[in-house]
């Protein structure tokens, strides 16, 4: 056995109590009846405790000073030298903060949730303001363990989107504004709503799965290694590539509700069950930073995936062409007076909106930046809790034209500043940029691609997706990949092509 | 903190760990797609390993040597003294055992259980005899590392039965044959087909479900703390007495199979969600030798519960005169020439037949003793492997009066044998023992009980249960518990009596 080998088998056993850790969270969210929870909350951090203690131990430090010493010099591109560089570097992360800091926030993060949960249903902000301080107290101290030479939020969002910073952020926001803003207008300036309103029906649920999992499925999610259930707050989670679980929530009077949820966790599902084989229980295909199994290159990156899927194929006109006839065939009282461009115009309606989980494509990037922009304010100090609202809702009217009318349609809205977590946010708007550019890039390296995809034919795409970008697993960065795909890293300009002749087209701007 | 606390904390984890094994398990045989076995394997395998690694340690060791000390002279029938007692009892077996004979044991297991599936596919006892020649012999060395004074059994039975002995079990069989056997002839000398055969109809799976689900409700299963799904082999487990699952299998043309595995398993169910909350995460609520969080006595006396739901209750006149006409609301046209009394008969005829899981109350437990007479004569020596075909049949013959026709419906039809499961067989009679004694004790001590259960009001049984046997978890063993209700121990005239009663007036032997 060399180091790498044992290395590779202690990381290996990680990776299988990770793999356990999502299986109980799959089900806590899925199948666990109402009164599990409490027992589900212990076995769940007794077995986190002990995947940190396998991992943050003397013992993979002393294996890994080996096994860097062992491959110095071999190919620093192959997988087995990125993978080492991962362990490295998840490793040093966590050694840096203090295992009281991680309890600290765990302990608050569960409180300080149910706090806002209360205080949502409440419209009550000022309750959960002091939770709020304490947990953006810890996110600094956080920020300071990591270390940081510029930005407080640069330590953050190592943790979701490795190398991204603040200062290369505010360039991307600055350039989605400039496209999306005038777009936005000119959009608004002719949007009038459709001749009918087709969810005034009632849609069956049992129906509405059974096209969820057909379409799905057309676009390549391997059931045989894979299932779909319905959860209150969609999610994908796997437990090894052979094993990849997705879910969608079911609104009898909002079919787009299932079916976009289902496309998109599908999407994120695509990734994993096509990740190569031999990079199972490798530190290619978890976070070890967040302790978590999940293969894609990070946070943004995966989102790329479930909003390519989602988005750039789920809503494009080409897709309802094929498809609306089978939805017609299931509900047919319900879209008998329909076609296939009026649901391809009645689930791309531009519209500013208060909440962001029901955003369109083009006002999405919006609701994103300023939360971004918000929580780099708070950590650096230029504003203060007590304030949020009137900023929140300031920044609302400035890029969307609205002021909500109370805080929870505002500031209280999103759960993810309760248990901590700053930084998370600007993944969304990565994969949003990134979908773009990948399929762009493909679209220019398979001349045939615009008429398989006319055609409903999924399968090439997917295998050039699984070849440039899924097969690799976590072994590199988003820019790297989008370097390996298109010659450049991150790079704004194909999302606002793509908005720019999307909408265009669809509200004959030009 | 005492000693006393610390072992009870590192338990606890132990604790979670086995819980969450348990959720790995309830997912793979449920709810796991196809191709997701060999991860998961890995998954379990892992988890096997550290949770065995927990509780087998120098830690545990001194910690438990420290509290022994710390409670000497407490109580003795405390459940604090007696969660030492099961924890040291667990530890001593399981420093005996040489962690490479478990690790052979299990690597022959998988491999020995395939090969199993596929003996009996092809009938084919020859392929799977060398198997079974390994597994005997290291069934025999697990003996032997346990240690036993009278015979290899003993040992082995331990680790389903506490306490139990070959000797012990010799005499309930011959208690039982001497009672069973002449009554089986009186009734195979008066059996005859009902007048109409209730299982020629369909019986739509979703409808059989919704009646599973009211059913187990009405004796009390809490579904608030539990769910019901399908399996292909119907089985309880639990993570805390909070969150318990329950499963049953559907025939569209038996709906006998759904009902009865249904109220089956409720009765495990039913005994994990009624042991006292205090006794959550402690020894009292987990199989530490077997590494399982099961919260019963022992294997023979979480049988006994299922049992007694299943058959005392639910296969009485009581039941399906009270609930028969329920099953007519959702079989209308199936049931429509039925009434109570024939469904009554026709969920109780009695005919020997070969295969055990199919078998009706009074010749069940002939199975068993033919297969644990076996297992000890294999174990001391006394028979050969290579004759286990003839003397199968042969016992088949004296027992039953059937020769089966082949060795897939012989010899080779349970899987026990195969991953080395010697010694589990028993429990089931010893559960019908303790379910029979236990009621009769409930009927002495309630005067209300026979009106109860007439009238479908099963909570009072339910708490006399709980109070009784359910609440102390694994604090007592069989013997003890049913010493506490009826004043002696395992007995099998109750058994005796109530199968004598029932068939008797059912098929008018009197």
């Amino acid at each position: 056995m060399t180091a790498y080998d044992d290395l590779a088998a202690r990381i290996g056993e990680y990776h299988d109590l990770l793999c356990a850790l999502n299986t109980l969270k799959w089900d806590m969210r899925t199948m666990m009846p109402a009164r599990g929870a409490a027992s589900r909350g212990r076995q769940l951090a007794t077995l986190t405790k002990l995947a940190k203690s396998t991992f943050v131990s003397e013992k993979t430090a002393r294996l890994l000073d080996a096994t860097e010493t062992e491959i110095a010099g071999e190919d620093a591109d192959s997988y087995r030298v990125r993978a080492v560089r991962q362990v490295r570097d998840a490793y040093d992360i966590h050694r840096r903060i203090p295992s009281e800091l991680v309890a600290r926030m765990a302990a608050l993060g569960a409180q300080s949730e149910a706090a806002w949960a209360e205080a949502k249903d409440a419209d009550d902000f000022a309750s959960f303001k002091p939770w709020l301080k304490r947990m953006l107290g810890l996110n600094i101290e956080l920020a300071e363990a990591i270390g940081y030479s510029d930005h407080p939020f640069d330590a953050l969002v190592q943790q979701f989107e490795p190398g991204m910073t603040s200062a290369r952020l505010g360039r991307i926001f600055a350039e989605l504004k400039a496209g999306i803003l005038p777009l936005l207008e000119r959009i608004a300036s002719v949007d009038a709503p459709l001749p009918l309103n087709l969810w005034d029906a009632e849609y069956d649920l049992a129906a509405q799965k059974g096209i969820c999992l057909e379409l799905t499925a057309l676009i390549g999610f391997d059931y045989t290694r894979g299932r779909l259930d319905s959860a209150p707050h969609p999610f994908e989670i796997s437990f090894t590539r052979d094993d990849v679980r997705i879910t969608t929530r079911y609104d009898a009077n909002y079919l787009p509700m299932s079916l976009f949820a289902a496309l998109h966790e599908a999407g994120h599902g695509l990734y994993e069950q096509n990740i190569a084989p031999e990079l199972t229980r490798t530190a290619l295909t978890a976070d070890f930073i967040g302790q978590y199994a999940v293969g894609g290159a990070s946070f943004g990156a995966h989102e790329f995936s479930s909003r390519l899927w989602e988005n750039q194929i789920g809503r494009s006109r080409d897709f309802w062409r094929l498809h609306f006839s089978r939805l017609q065939e299931a509900f047919p009282a319900q879209l008998a007076a329909a076609d296939a461009e009026l649901f391809y115009r009645a689930v791309n309606r531009v519209r500013p909106s208060l909440i962001r989980v029901e955003a369109d494509e083009v006002t999405y990037n919006l609701h994103i930046m300023l939360r971004a922009e918000i929580e780099m304010a708070l950590l650096e100090g230029a504003i203060a809790v007590d304030d949020l609202p009137e900023i929140w809702n300031a920044k609302m009217e400035e890029y969307l034209g609205l002021t909500p009318p109370d805080d929870r349609r505002g500031v209280l809205q999103d759960v993810h500043w309760s248990f901590g977590g700053f930084g998370n946010f600007p993944c969304y708007t990565i994969g949003n940029i990134m979908a773009a550019q990948a399929l762009a890039a493909a679209r220019a390296q398979m001349p045939d691609l615009a008429g398989e995809l006319a055609a409903g034919d999924y399968q090439p795409l997917l295998n050039w997706l699984s070849d440039k970008i899924y097969r690799h697993g976590r072994a590199y960065s988003t820019d790297e990949l989008l370097t390996r795909v298109s010659g450049e890293g991150l790079n704004t300009a194909p999302l606002l092509d793509y908005l720019e002749n999307k909408y265009s087209d669809l509200y004959g701007l030009n």
